[in-house]
């Protein structure tokens, strides 16, 4: 095989990895959404993927699938989208596991970055007699690790910031109703969005308005913690948010009545009393969600959270799905003030993709939905 | 040469004579921007387009050209966006002059819309036993010839409605400055925008905040006619509107005040006099401008004359610049009310295009713009 043809298959065979860790994405914090597959000969021999926490590894699945199929998984080539791992966790190490097995190369998205493991899972293959390749498709697997890198990173969570407005930029009429702001199907992309995110996030002006579920209506969907930022702890008990499936988490400053808190507590909902503003006050939530085991968070607005999160500098990722309507400039803004008085010093993002959600339906133009995604620089 | 081959060779040349078409576009009004090119065993011989009012047509253009060349048009094929004159006008017909010229096929993209002329170019050449087919490419000429359509259609010009404005959907910032919005490349593209265009429209509140100069200034760009909607006057006499390149006209409402009117005329600005106000206003104003020959209106905002076009119905198409910035909720918005209180009654629009206006320009991120065109339903 040239080694042309050697990388074109490595590429192929990452993106089956990649498909696979897909499939866990969202469901394994605080560890990384890994994916693997088995090769030999150019066939497939087991795929797998990291298992809710405690549970196995991706390399782990995708051996005993093996195994337990009554088959050898020795001369095999295994792709994995991160580095595996060579320390004793709450499961043995993935590197020994490779090497025990009799796997042959292992090909590697992405290196691990945490300090326990760096570089160590590699060393022990190659000592093992293992070949091993890293980098192939890297940038895909670090997009879908990035909750894991940012944590390991920075000791925060990734923050993904979601709108859904007007092509003139407003997320309600002036009476609020945001209702059909966006089509079916960019709908589903959110809840899509949802489904990779550990927690999901809103202001408690979007409870108040529009009482949300924030849970993920996929079927198989682990429920992420659902967050309301709401100093006063105006949150009704009665809330759909309170009341839904998973946990809720309403977030109080300290000097919120003590009343409220245990009505909501005894409705079943987390309090935690915190000073959420300003930049600090995201930095100190966010290491405490991050404390939490959550690797990425979905902030869903309103208005206010969105611009509070931007100005604090947080936002790691911006997508913005755009119905094409007009609403008109009373309606509501989807971002609050940033301050901006110079344009030129107005935030500037870097867009990374741009295109149509969802052929227009015929029967409803309210379909044809746009979605802009980004990061700020 | 197969049907489907002879229907390819057919729209190739058809884009050609769009594409010379195009040269003459804003530049003929109120005569339509043709284009025309001769064709004989598969080579061109000679290209044409309409030349500006009283100058010849398309037609005459492309055989003046061969016959100045010393060559003759006998046994070629003519391509020509719209059907071919068949009347004495400024000009005599070109219907005529074909058959005299020997062409034995003419090739037409769109049937003129005139009752004066409507199929009957088409059958002249007929009787003078010319082969016709029509219908290539009729789209493509229809919108190259849509501000000539809709004066035939409506008595009114085509309206475009051209928005710049950060992806939350501003114009400016709360203070009011508006530098920057678009990358440069954008303001290119608004240039040829212009140049189309018979005339530039645009609010007062726009003059007193940018003064800006509404020309075109493209190598070779015929001026459009600028047009201020000011209904109390109070345009400057010194403003940049006023003294810049081509015709500058005010409209105010009758109650203006006359010295206003008196300073603006000496500084060499036309008034017209007339209540723009609400769906009525616009189509006296427009139906005006058609009388003075415009045949395509780019309303270039702002928020206020952009929203009182769309509640009256009358824009045809919507071209918005999204410059990948946050301005933030207290900027200026695109646009002004629309008096929508269920989002499910805003005014819907139908996409036509979405794309990126360049590439990103590593010294200047600000130049990464979207532009997204569509029509109102």
């Amino acid at each position: 095989m040239s080694l042309q043809a050697g990388a074109a298959e490595d590429q192929r065979w990452m993106r089956v990895a990649l498909q696979e860790s897909a499939l866990a994405l969202g469901h394994t914090s605080p560890n990384p959404a890994v994916g693997c597959v088995l090769v030999r000969g150019g066939k497939e021999l087991a795929r797998g993927h990291t298992a809710r926490v405690g549970g196995p590894h991706a390399e782990a699945e995708a051996l005993d699938a093996l195994a337990a199929a009554g088959r050898s998984a020795r001369g095999a080539t295994a792709y994995v989208t991160l580095e595996p791992c060579a320390h004793f966790g709450r499961t043995p190490p993935c590197a020994d596991a490779l090497i025990e097995a009799g796997i042959v190369r292992v090909v590697v998205g992405c290196r691990d970055p945490h300090s326990l493991v760096s570089g160590r899972g590699l060393r022990k293959l190659r000592r093992g007699g293992v070949r091993v390749d890293k980098g192939v498709l890297e940038s895909e697997c670090a997009e879908s690790l990035r909750g894991f890198f940012s944590v390991a990173a920075t000791g925060l969570p990734f923050v993904h910031l979601k709108l859904a407005a007007t092509l003139d930029g407003r997320i309600a009429s002036r009476s609020g109703q945001s209702r059909w702001i966006s089509g079916s199907h960019s709908r589903r992309v959110v809840q899509s969005m949802r489904d990779r995110a550990d927690a999901v996030l809103v202001g408690i002006g979007t409870v108040l308005a529009d009482d949300p579920r924030l849970t993920c209506r996929l079927a198989g969907a682990q429920q992420p913690l659902r967050v309301v930022l709401d100093p006063l702890l105006r949150t009704p008990a009665l809330s759909r948010v309170v009341g839904g499936r998973g946990r809720a988490l309403i977030v109080g400053s300290a000097s919120a009545p003590a009343a409220r808190r245990r009505a909501l507590e005894k409705a079943g909902a987390e309090v935690w009393t915190l000073n959420t503003r300003g930049r600090l006050g995201w930095q100190r939530l966010l290491a405490r969600l991050a404390a939490d085991g959550v690797l990425e968070v979905l902030v869903e607005g309103g208005a206010a959270v969105a611009a509070s999160a931007v100005r604090a500098g947080v936002v790691k990722r911006v997508s913005i799905f755009y119905n094409a309507r007009f609403m008109g400039g009373d309606g509501v803004p989807m971002l609050g003030s940033l301050g901006v008085l110079d344009p030129a010093k107005a935030p500037v993002l870097r867009t990374l993709r741009f295109g149509r959600v969802s052929q227009v339906d015929r029967m409803s133009p309210a379909q044809d939905d746009w979605l802009w995604e980004g990061e700020p620089l």
